[in-house]
């Protein structure tokens, strides 16, 4: 029995229920699309220098190996095809284009609640990549990964609050046919996610069938075309300044059926971009500017997200490096050319050249992650699980990504001021008369969920604690956590009788 | 036999023979002292709001507790203290004080090469803290800290090139007597170390014997004078808004001897400070204000480091958090204040909440120290080898924190626009008609050490090469580094006449 009023004890006992609730969407700590930009590595000035770069790179190198379709589309929208072949683009039309594009794309989900708005400096982080390796982390080895791995990989980035989106992160090395492997990709994210999910083609052949199965997914084709939730993550150049050939067909027919187009410029800094982080931004811009002018010359206004995704590269050896310091440059550099152009955009961070999800791991995936959303990046792509410099996958590591984006989130988040934030008025009636510190206060516990991020595998204990609870293993507990996942049944999956129908039109190598 | 010239074959020889000598400091990719500052998470309305608010506290709430010789230093600059024994700051007080103060200081070192110019947003990391456990990675343990790991510690910072500064991390817990406790502190350091060394006192009482130490260190109180290398790091107040009277009598004595003090206000944000992170901030700056008053009142001009070190706090248990997002953004919130002062300033950044050197570590680590760099912070403290919310030490996290911090101040650099980097010239020469990649051009080659940050023990070997190196582990090569180290004689060591006459006149626990 207390002497406190019962009011007093109603309302803590309410706010204690309140608090064991999980919050509603809008009060939570971080969300999706939270706004960066405070970070800016480049002046006002390097950047109109920049921008200038690509647009004489264009009007004076231009980009070789268009197919003849996409020829005819530049050459019909203004390009010019030189004797040598390339296509040329003239300011004025680089110039028009961008005027003419998109300033927002929403990236549709089979769950509305996970629809993306790309607009302004909002931030989403996501999987990407080709990755060929699971990390196996408890034998401390890297296999072939399979349809599977992908399957558990989308599942798992279903229930993970702080992965927006799921582009597949590895390839189906057990489907060697290349029309099964796009077209399983498909079914193996989509049944395992309802977030936006995003992938690629080998062929441009294989694209007609991909649309029967997502109109099916969909519900017919008008559906699909109403609410697309699948893009395509599409390789159009091969750098430096070249048309990928074959994709940049791809990239017509996806076009044609809806569905929105990642244009990726993926250049190797010191490989085939230049080895400055400035000079791998002006030729990701360049190219990116090319594929702009392409989809529009092909559909305007088609949504497009510009995709400069320049990788760094450790010299010494001549291989790639995702995990450096350079790679955080690179990326969020080119975050600020998409806010200078308000074009919708993504990059690649998080990537870990580390083999393991160690240490190295943790600071080479907050790195990039956490200054790519500082600099207000639309589409974090690679953002968890991803391993020695893209080659392989970890659910583990994905797992604990999502603890290390929602603290990237936070910070994304930013620091709110205000009357209240300011908290002069607390501040004197904690000092003057007061307890003198600021637990337990009305100002301090009404904030404690909507303000803070807590981890949901990091460790906050004591040392004394820790050791009490027999010194948990970070890995230990993400192996434990995936099965957790993994034994749930899939919310994502398909209802019975479309599941059905697409097994019988498809080979669909997972188990039903 | 080839056909290549002698003197291409010469020239490659030399730029190998080159490659393979260590870069001269100003070559180097990463350096102490890079300007940050690119990355500002207030708006300049917030941080012109937040100063007022700092100045509003001080006028209004005022600090509580100041020693009598502080109360009269401080009232008879301008302060006033009221019938409720607070001094309060008129505005105008403040304000001249900024306009009087050190715009830069320069922390000596015992070798002036590691002399520290703080001043506008050039950044600096180092250890501090005052961790009462070892962390025995190999036994995943936590023991008692003693004055030869506090040694060990300093001598391992002395090899590291991207440590900058040892700020004492650890306590003596093997020396119980206090003052004893202080002044081995003092040698343990200084005799691990040529770099700058922060330390602080206990009691008032013992300032003047460690003074006759620096002095004999020194070869002469003129000498020390001169080139004062170790700092006092002093809490100066108790937060909230209160003098820490014994700590601003240390103060007092440190000024007078000469040695450049840290101003430290340590609250913890929903426990000593507000719990938003601008309540949190407004806090620290106005005790930090006061702190400066104090400063410039007993000699005008003493060199004083603004230290805004407000912590995080998990609301859910009332324990510390280093290493939450919400940290970060208090730190590089500050480290804008200190640029708005045009003061040199530091706060605590690099701080692990986890028990050991995981995946959570480096992510922990790395976000507020990234940050901290790219918002300027002249003196990042805490920035390596700390674990369990500055409860532990561990030798092989600060040893694979010079990899962290390298790369962290590679992204301090930036990124460099001219016309060399912007590239154009070579976009032009691989594309047409030349090689159609950039690998080993000249341009590329000779970049490929002044603008690459290679980590150290950070591993970017593909999976092939690590699985036939036997998939080296992260901790154990920390462990082999830290014993190679160790192994070393310890270059910073007292010639053994000085040595002699400081363990004549001192009771030094470390074996000679």
């Amino acid at each position: 029995m207390t002497d406190q009023s019962p009011l007093r004890t109603g309302g803590r006992a309410a706010r204690r229920a309140a608090r064991a609730a999980p919050l509603a969407q809008h009060l939570r700590p971080v969300r999706p699309g939270m706004s960066g930009g405070t970070y800016n590595p480049l002046s006002q000035a390097d950047v109109e220098r920049i921008h200038h770069a690509a647009l004489q790179a264009l009007e004076e190198i231009g980009l070789a190996d268009a197919p003849p379709s996409g020829v005819a589309y530049l050459t019909g929208a203004g390009a010019i095809q030189g004797s040598d072949g390339r296509i040329r683009f003239p300011r004025a039309l680089v110039e028009d284009t961008l005027a003419k594009a998109n300033r927002s794309v929403t990236l549709c989900a089979r769950d509305p609640r996970h629809d993306l708005d790309l607009s302004g400096s909002r931030v989403h982080y996501g999987t990407a990549g080709a990755a060929v390796h699971m990390v196996d982390v408890e034998g401390r080895n890297y296999r072939e990964c399979g349809v599977q791995d992908l399957h558990d990989a989308a599942r798992i980035c279903d229930v993970l609050d702080n992965i927006h989106f799921v582009q597949r992160p590895m390839v189906c090395r057990d489907i060697p046919d290349n029309f099964e492997m796009d077209l399983n990709t498909i079914y193996a994210v989509c049944s395992g996610t309802t977030k936006h999910v995003g992938t690629s083609f080998t062929d441009p052949a294989y694209v007609s069938k991909a649309f029967e199965m997502l109109h099916m997914m969909a519900g017919g084709e008008d559906k699909w075309r109403e609410r697309p939730f699948v893009s395509n993550s599409n390789c159009f150049v091969v750098p430096p300044m070249k048309f990928a050939t074959e994709s940049c067909m791809v990239m017509e027919a996806v076009i044609k059926g809806g569905m929105p187009v990642l244009l990726l410029s993926a250049g190797m800094a010191g490989a085939t971009a230049p080895s400055t982080v400035a000079g791998a931004i002006v030729q990701a811009v360049a190219e990116c500017l090319a594929g702009l002018v392409y989809v529009h010359a092909v559909k305007p206004g088609h949504p497009a997200i510009f995709g400069t995704w320049p990788f760094g590269l450790d010299l010494r050896s001549g291989a790639m490096t995702g995990g450096s310091g350079e790679q955080a440059l690179l990326t969020a550099g080119c975050a600020q050319m998409h806010r200078f152009y308000d074009l919708p955009g993504g990059a690649a961070a998080g990537i870990a050249d580390s083999k393991l999800p160690d240490m190295q791991a943790g600071w080479e995936q907050m790195c990039s992650n956490v200054m790519a959303g500082l600099s207000g990046l639309n589409m974090v792509y690679e953002a968890a699980g991803m391993h020695a410099s893209l080659l392989g996958f970890c659910h583990e590591s994905l797992i604990l990504g999502d603890d290390l984006i929602g603290q990237a989130l936070r910070c994304v988040r930013g620091i709110e001021v205000n009357d209240e934030t300011l908290a002069l008025d607390q501040m004197r009636q904690v000092c003057i008369g007061g307890p003198g510190h600021y637990l337990g206060t009305e100002a301090t516990l009404s904030r404690m969920e909507v303000d803070h991020v807590y981890p949901r595998l990091g460790d906050r204990t004591s040392p004394k604690e820790w050791a009490e609870k027999d010194k948990p293993d970070l890995i230990a507990k993400a192996v434990a956590r995936k099965q957790e996942i993994l034994g749930q049944r899939a919310a994502a999956r398909f209802d019975p009788n479309t599941d059905q129908k697409l097994r019988q039109a498809f080979n669909i190598h997972l188990p039903a």
